[in-house]
């Protein structure tokens, strides 16, 4: 699969590009890209891994990073730019080279961030390791740190040159917390595919006793496609189309700081809420909703609320520091008509606040 | 005076354009401006000047700094983040909000860098207060940060949705301070007349014996269209183009940052050392150089090296921080074959030291 946007910019010209394969290419150390590119990667992922271990080490430079939202953290960035740099310098690397993620979706951020903002701009090559990497974040040009515990304050739009998904660094032995990586990315895959339509019936009609493994493998590829027929529409967000992204996000978001949840699970939570609103507001058809939640249930994915909502005032401060906010009342919603069909809608604050009381999210 | 380049990205999708007026515009702190507007400026302006210090007040939201290099140090930088950010969400403003700069090329180049990255992007207007940022820095989309003494070495392309040049805010009682500022402009003046031909006609058959003052205000409309003509052909530095700009700013830069000296002297410098090599080499012939020469010593312009030469060493890792090198031995100079005629040549980094040993530079 070759995606290209010529509209998009980069650091570098390269045609960007997108590699599925089973394994990372094999490669030598000799190699022009790896002499040319510093390798930034999550250290976490050697552990009992002596092969994932030996292809970074082939990278002559290479910079390891703890993985998470603290390493998005603006008050530490001076300190990696700093290391990061004296490393690009005394390699000899130049604007032409590549910054390379190896990571999930806070080490690809990071990078990219960086990549976005070192000589203004150097070619970036992403290599997910985790579901919603490879299935979201990697896509569209995300690069993002966060400021005094808010998230993705700061940002710009910078499209990978290139993305490897390598299926062999997503599927792993089955332990708890790899059930909890591809469970995050469920969320998003039912999002995307609740605005692709097409790529819902391919869910909602294919065997139900699926891994989330198996499913996001084989629905990996059109779920990637589906999202960038939006993004190529709009890649700097300049005409709001990309706001239909953010289905199941800007309630997802609220969750998401409130019980400290995963990414994936509180988007999850957030569908759930959009598509009950949907239906309250008699947007949505019974019959829609009830093939959704049907779908969404076989993967154990329609979350409701905890026993202990969220106070009024705290849920109106987390609304009020979201980037999709219009000025200090308002903010773009999500509603959904039937899968295929979203569609974005300006309401109140305190519209959302009585909304989420009614849902027994807030109280 | 309005330009207008279509393919260049910005964070709103506003007319990007450029008013050179002889006041402020006037204003009140009505305006929807100054109310969607946080400005950030440079606090040293307001001594001695009630009516620009009302100006500033009218804005509800604003910040002073203090303008200088240290302003760019990225150690600092999360500080007046978290502030930026601060008063941005406290004031309700959000992505289609104006951050304004009010100062010289530092304060330009620090709030376009933050304009540029504050969620991914919002509208940006420069008002420039020095000759320098007025003819230079502020067209082009520069943004920039320093990492431990290393200049610029953070950035975006990201320009201005409007740049407003106040005739007021330049011209200023012959101070000695002043008198600098302008001569720092001179330097870029020269250059881009260099690179331009017709203006440079314009200057050297102009009289003699203007102020740099009156020079630079009678030049301003011409240099920035002129930067504007290369800058056009390729906003992202993709092709090349662009680093035609960079005409006495490679050894410049040594210059710079050796000797401490401020930019347009140390660009002035580094052209006489681009126009002497391009001699040197037979790239430029002697009428030419002998009528360049003439036109810089009318206006005290002509630097040539200090008694103590920069050693060999030091010459050399600062040239291995250059932006501009490829890989880690070559680097892009700009030669001069004629007025309106320079062009960019790939040389190994020895070939420029030899030349600076020749031209008494370095020792």
């Amino acid at each position: 699969m070759t995606k290209k946007s010529d509209k998009v910019r980069r650091g570098s010209p390269s045609i960007k590009s997108i590699h599925i394969c089973s394994r990372l290419p094999a490669s030598t150390s000799r190699s022009d890209f790896h002499r040319r590119s510093l390798l930034i990667y999550d250290r976490r992922l050697t552990e009992g891994r002596p092969k994932l271990r030996a292809w970074i080490q082939l990278f002559p430079l290479r910079y390891g990073v703890d993985a998470g939202e603290q390493l998005k953290d603006l008050a530490r960035y001076p300190l990696h730019i700093q290391k990061i740099l004296s490393k690009w310098n005394r390699g000899g690397l130049d604007r032409n080279s590549h910054l390379v993620a190896l990571g999930g979706g806070s080490v690809g951020d990071f990078v990219a961030f960086t990549a976005s903002i070192l000589m203004r701009g150097v070619a970036l090559t992403l290599i997910p390791t985790t579901w919603l990497a490879a299935l979201d974040s990697s896509h569209g040009g995300k690069t993002a740190l966060n400021v005094g515990g808010m998230k993705n304050q700061l940002g710009t739009f910078y499209p990978a040159s290139k993305v490897i998904i390598a299926k062999e660094l997503l599927i792993r032995s089955a332990t708890k917390l790899q059930f909890d990586h591809s469970q995050d990315a469920l969320g998003e895959l039912f999002k995307i595919s609740l605005i692709d339509g097409d790529l819902f019936e391919h869910i909602a009609r294919g065997p139900s006793l699926r891994s989330s493994d198996e499913l996001l493998w084989l629905t990996l590829k059109r779920a990637i496609e589906a999202k960038y027929r939006i993004v190529d529409q709009d890649p700097f967000e300049l005409r709001g189309v990309r706001q239909i992204l953010n289905l199941g996000h800007t309630f997802g978001h609220v969750i998401e700081a409130h019980y400290g949840w995963q990414h994936g699970r509180s988007v999850g939570a957030g569908l759930v809420f959009a598509l009950k609103w949907s239906l309250h507001r008699k947007i949505l058809k019974n019959p829609d909703f009830n093939r959704i939640e049907t779908m969404m249930r076989q993967h154990e994915f329609w979350i409701e609320p905890p026993q202990r909502p969220i106070p009024q005032g705290k849920a109106l401060k987390l609304i009020t520091v979201d980037k999709k906010k219009i000025g200090s009342r308002r903010l773009r919603f999500v509603f959904l008509k039937k899968p295929g069909a979203a569609f974005i809608k300006e309401i109140p604050f305190d519209e959302m606040i009585r909304e989420g009381v009614r849902q027994r999210w807030i109280r």
